[in-house]
């Protein structure tokens, strides 16, 4: 259930003169592979902002193992290891088109109030959704 | 008092796979130049957004005259050329270090309030801008 | 069959403080919707490149019609509109889920060698490519 | 020799709809500051892609100690840190106006050749550079 597989074309934008894709954009398809994963079980993520919570970053490690290229479809591999506090884990991988093994990274979230940025113990669809992963995690 | 000059070094993520300022990044370099522009006649950007307001653009026109790249040092001589209604026009040139033209651009940003989006006539430092701009401009 | 249609969500990462999707972020959207286009017609962007031949952006022409926002689902409708000497004309619209027109650009990229960056009338895919369009357009 | 100091103003175009500078931006800054670092001590990055060589990142770890804001004027302390076989080891520190600690983070590039893509050990300014580091590190 907190597995979830993404697909990603590499967008020329995202290359740079080096001709591969630039280092920083990992973070952004992992940001938005995070987001599919809850969108699965049902959760929008702007749903969690529309009760008053965001989800910063608060952490993250990357693994650049193999480089990407323009026009890539690349599959991300999301997994939400736990929730510890008010901080959530994702692992991720990602893998090019022929099953090789080219990136790797956990990126730690953390749930803050909307207004005043301060970490919380949340409400609503993220109580739910912390209920469930300590359910499914034992 | 409505002409500025902003120098920008072409950052290595700005680049694309064919070794050229991908071109999606001027009208980021135009955003800067303009709130830069704002900020030497004594307004910030972000004062603007605290009296209630946004200035989102409403349209853009570009000419890529030169290629740009990696390292390159540009100026961008950004001039607020007039005031309608709630829409205000900035001019945009883009100089290389040799003096050479290198990108020109016109974008129109409207003001617009910051909860509804509506466009609207503001009051506080835009309305002060506005009758400045009015004034210089006959 | 010059006419293809594209649908992007935007991601979290292009959007900015007044929560609106970034304006820069439209020409990134715009520049895959065009080698998309191609795709459908048999021609890979990156095939050009390896023929020796790149399609820099020369100009383009933006009007935001309606403000864009996170995680809405994009439809780009892209037309390959002339060829001009070695001038591409591409022309866009976006419509929300809703149908709404949110925003309508034309970019037109020229056809430059890789080596040195000169404008040029190319041979191979692209030759073949604007023998259609010149046949289609009559 | 191997510290340097370089400061950045977080444009309007890196925040994201948290009103925040979104996190992927962060390794962007380190880039831009790796390089200064490196035109402080006479080398430029472009000299060393024109002797053949590229340095693409290999692995990244970023805290996010405290968020970062539109239009604040963050310092990046970058400390080349080490070099180990081919690969050369940054440590990064970001501090606000008033002093505090706001990011850290630790990246790697490696040596490797910028046709084949294969790790190497560098001729040219690499090499005086290399030289240099394990000269002053001891």
């Amino acid at each position: 259930m907190f597995d979830h597989s993404f697909k990603i074309r590499v967008p020329y934008a995202d290359t740079d003169k080096m001709g591969l894709l630039h280092h920083s954009n990992y973070l952004r398809y992992y940001e938005t592979a995070r987001w599919e994963l809850l969108r699965n079980i049902g959760i929008l993520y702007s749903e969690i902002e529309d009760e008053g919570y965001i989800l910063p970053v608060t952490s993250a490690s990357i693994k650049y193992i193999k480089p990407c290229y323009y026009d890539q479809l690349l599959t991300i591999q999301t997994k939400l290891v736990s929730y510890r506090g008010p901080r959530i884990l994702f692992d991720y991988q990602i893998f090019s088109e022929s099953g090789e093994l080219v990136n790797e990274a956990s990126v730690t979230v953390a749930c803050a109030g909307k207004e005043d940025g301060k970490a919380c113990h949340p409400d609503g669809l993220l109580k739910e959704l912390f209920i469930k992963v300590e359910k499914e995690r034992g």
